[in-house]
């Protein structure tokens, strides 16, 4: 469920390009317009301005905007700006270059978008870097990341809702043994994680902790630092439970000293449109106390303004 | 360059399917009917035969094929009638299920065909089998074939023409020292074939040969019996001269005592529309003796008649 808030009369895209240009020009930037504009558009409206833009003013949206705007508020604004499969190619591209925390964003883009989605990532990330994201990951990163990543961000999973309860018996067998060996980086638990169709790996998962009395991401515990393992948690909540994992990003991103508004930005750029509500529910349910109410004490400026906006408030 | 051969003023599609009809009823088959209509079919027009075949007699031509032909002249019609995205699905689903020769299908299809059509094949492969071509190469593979073949059939390859000098020397080198230390299943090795552009590979590959005097595929020839090594060089033909590799496919197929009809019936099936007529020259060029004549001598009956109707004889 989306959390945006589109006008029930929208005006014409010609008077939101105009507008825009007006936010951008003279002394300093209106950011309240450029808010109450794109703020509260969906993705085909933000399109068809980003298009309308190039045609009048013969300049990118995103690069004026770059112009214009300044740090935390500026990456929310341009992520928010792009189409959604661009946004995807962007991230993973930033990603493969970064190391360690960006491989969560690379499970992420792998585990919780659907089949289409990826392979639209994939595409766009073609256009973009003129190279293969499979390319990249593979290139920029090395031993059990690679192992993993490779196969997660490649593979085009079935999507359909059937599930072949013998293979979830067998695999899930396979996943205790593996585990309780602490072969983590087996070649099968990958295999299973990384290709099985997501109803599949939840029908093993359930029946993991049917004939093994624990949830699987409670067994690939055993040592709360080492990031492999957290690689691993990551894969199997995006993969089950997508809302569950964003609210705990949430979570993490506001809760620590200092917000890590690099995570909370994506969060709300990629999901507003998706399952933000249910994202902002599950961060209630386990923090008690409401999302909007929890960015507002840790944000400030433009930069929170726009967060709510994409969060739902009309008043930004 | 194709070598088949369609009429210069076609019937209606309603007249072909009536004529095949014709051909399945009363005493026997007449094969020599069937083959001279989808003998001259292009893929769209046998697409349009076989929607109308359902149509009209509420049955898939496919079907009515299948019971009324036999042996290679039925798997030969039966291939050819399918459309190109399925008749990969259908041939790597085979190949899953088998072992050993059948691995050179999977890199066939995972390397001679483009990006967008081995998506296509992933894409029938959903529709016809619920579930993945990932899944299923991973589940039914092990170790080094798993290693190779995984990312071979995932991943969505860079298509442009764009190569990275840089890359390619130091890749040269990276492969070079792999394979100097008979290191043919190591990480970096892979990753270079499986997930670089063709223009990419091919690059590295000629600097390769430049840089270290050799053929990447003489250096992988350490153990002609090695059947991993073989994969690895067929990999290597695959993505830089199929025509070649298909060629001396159909050349042991011919060749060699008693002949291997399924590997001359799938190249003939799934290369008449793209590059038989280069497969057949390649083919002349190194046999001294021209395909068709060499066809005719190994085979019989329909089956050669459907073959060299595909080969692009009129008077089939």
């Amino acid at each position: 469920m989306s959390t945006l808030t589109v006008p029930h009369s929208l005006p014409p895209v010609s008077d939101d390009v105009e507008q825009l240009r007006k936010a951008f020009s003279g002394w300093g930037t209106n950011e309240d317009l450029i808010i109450s504009i794109l703020g509260h558009r969906n993705a085909s409206q933000r399109k068809a301005i980003r298009e309308t833009y190039a045609q009048t003013y013969g300049e990118d949206l995103l690069k004026a905007l770059d112009k214009e705007l300044t740090s935390d508020f500026e990456r929310l604004v341009h992520l928010w700006a792009l189409e959604s499969a661009e946004r995807d190619a962007f991230l993973a591209n930033e990603a493969t270059k970064k190391w360690t925390s960006s491989n969560q964003v690379l499970v992420e883009i792998a585990c919780t978008r659907s089949s289409d989605q990826l392979f639209s990532a994939k595409k766009a990330y073609h256009v973009l870097y003129k190279k293969s994201i499979e390319e990249d990951v593979a290139h920029h990163t090395t031993g059990d990341y690679r192992k993993l990543l490779l196969p997660l961000v490649s593979s085009h999973r079935y999507e359909g809702d059937e599930v072949n309860l013998t293979i979830a018996k067998a695999e899930a067998k396979i996943l205790h043994e593996k585990i309780s060996k602490k072969a983590y980086n087996d070649d099968d638990l990958i295999r299973i994680l990384a290709t099985r169709s997501k109803a599949q790996v939840n029908a093993t998962l359930n029946h993991y902790k049917d004939a093994f009395g624990k949830d699987i991401n409670k067994d690939l515990k055993e040592d709360p630092k080492d990031e492999f393992l957290s690689l691993l948690r990551s894969t199997v909540k995006c993969l089950t439970r997508p809302e569950k994992y964003f609210a705990k990003i949430v979570r993490l991103s506001i809760n620590k000293h200092g917000t890590d508004e690099g995570a909370l930005t994506r969060v709300v750029a990629t999901r507003a449109e998706i399952d933000l509500k249910i994202v902002a529910d599950e961060y209630q349910r386990r923090d008690s106390v409401p999302l909007d109410r929890a960015i507002v004490k840790d944000t400030t400026g433009d930069y929170e303004k726009m967060l709510l906006a994409l969060l739902g408030h009309n008043d930004a």
